[in-house]
């Protein structure tokens, strides 16, 4: 049973996983130190529990609380009762979704693990925003992908802008950081995956053709501002891409990834 | 021929143009009532003049001059050069892609000469976000739709955002706003369209069936909150929806609309 605790200064030490959402930089390095990461709007805040992240505490105005009873009452993190005034001073901005949590981070499962069973699987090499991380892994969701690796620098999933876009599918789409950057499409293959990279190259054919009748596909997806790296483009056993319109090259990589997966949903 | 004007006071009011980018409210006003809009970065601002749009002004530091020569040389309007501190004093943020230009907006086309020639065309009701919209404009750029409809709530194309995640597709693909909310369906039908929404509704078929060897098709697009207004739902002749995996309703709206262009541009 959850314990309420009604706080009324800003400056409480209690408050501290709630501060200054709004300053990226900032909330990577706390939630990496701390091993946190913050779920916002009660929708989400549900999954994250149900998906079994444990909460460290809630924070929200009174006005929240009978929309996650069943949850706070399945919980023994303290909830920490705020004006609205206050949660916004706290946080640096208008909460308008009303509940927040910070939940604990899980150590990352093993590519391994993350592979066993999957068929279709998303690789992203640099992607750096968090939307389009959040768009891919609702597209991943929405359209039968078993699974996600990213790149030592794709951005954090785990990431509140991340989770909202994503409507929460980045606690059900199983997910890990590749440990090896250089080796990782050789692994894939190795583990049976065709690596299928979507990028404007010379010998890249329609993404209809490419994954045809393929059993284990593994899309790579490049960052948003110069794609893919060379090295993963050249180990990719085949290269695709989506056929445009005349003068017009790409789409952005959330629309981009959502016609892939559609395409590649459907082989 | 492009006359030079060095600026060094924040304060200038020939600077009005390019106050406080950030403050969507107060640019909005400030664009309606001055029939003005803004091109950042080097390829956009190409992009504007070379859709034939007339440039009001230009601001840069110096060191943007030389990649837009081509384009200064070819106008009338001042440039303003600044220095990077002042560019980030007036517009309220850091222009990291360097030149902006303020053009003058059009009178909107009639929906008639917009829907003249085409055969796949997008009409959108309450898409409120810039960056869904300009999303939306690319997906429709890259996969070959021939026209945007806009109904009255929703964002402007040529806000500074839309323009930018739309890579200047606003510029090239025909678009207006629809006069009359109400029968814009049926005035769609009259010219011949096959009105198809996508939308989670009982009677929805999949997409693929819902486009399956028609000629001219209007994608009908709702808002990335509620969806569809009921009147515009019921008004089409087709609803339609993306095929979904089990426990996720949708994908975000230009993830969606990719997916639908995708499928209609094949049809």
């Amino acid at each position: 049973m959850v314990t309420l605790v009604e706080i009324d200064s800003p400056d409480d030490p209690r408050l501290a996983d709630y501060r200054d959402l709004r300053d990226v930089e900032l909330r990577k390095s706390l939630e990496a130190a701390e091993g946190l990461f913050l779920a916002e709007g009660e929708k989400v805040v549900r999954r994250a529990t149900e998906a079994g992240f444990a909460p460290r505490s809630f924070l929200m105005a009174p006005r929240w609380l009978d929309g996650l009873a069943d949850v706070l009452a399945a919980s023994e993190a303290p909830c920490y009762v705020v004006s609205e005034a206050l949660a916004e001073q706290v946080t640096g901005f208008h909460v308008h979704r009303g509940a927040l949590a910070s939940l604990a981070r899980r150590p990352l499962p093993t590519v391994e693990s993350v592979l066993s069973g999957a068929r279709s699987i998303l690789m992203l090499e640099d992607i750096v925003d968090h939307t389009n991380v959040g768009a891919i892994f609702r597209c991943a969701a929405g359209l039968g992908f078993d699974a996600v690796l990213l790149a030592p620098r794709c951005a954090d999933p785990l990431y509140r802008r991340s989770i909202k876009v994503a409507m929460g599918t980045v606690f059900s789409v199983p997910w890990t950081r590749l440990p090896d950057w250089y080796d990782a499409l050789p692994t894939l293959e190795s583990a049976g995956f065709t690596t299928v990279a979507l990028t404007l190259s010379a010998d890249s054919t329609d993404i209809e053709e490419a994954v045809r009748g393929l059993d284990k596909v593994a899309l790579v997806l490049g960052s948003e501002g110069h794609g893919l790296s060379e090295h993963w483009e050249r180990a990719a056993s085949r290269r695709a891409i989506i056929p445009m319109h005349a003068g017009i090259d790409s789409l952005n990589v959330a629309a981009a990834t959502a016609v892939a997966c559609y395409v590649t949903s459907r082989r």
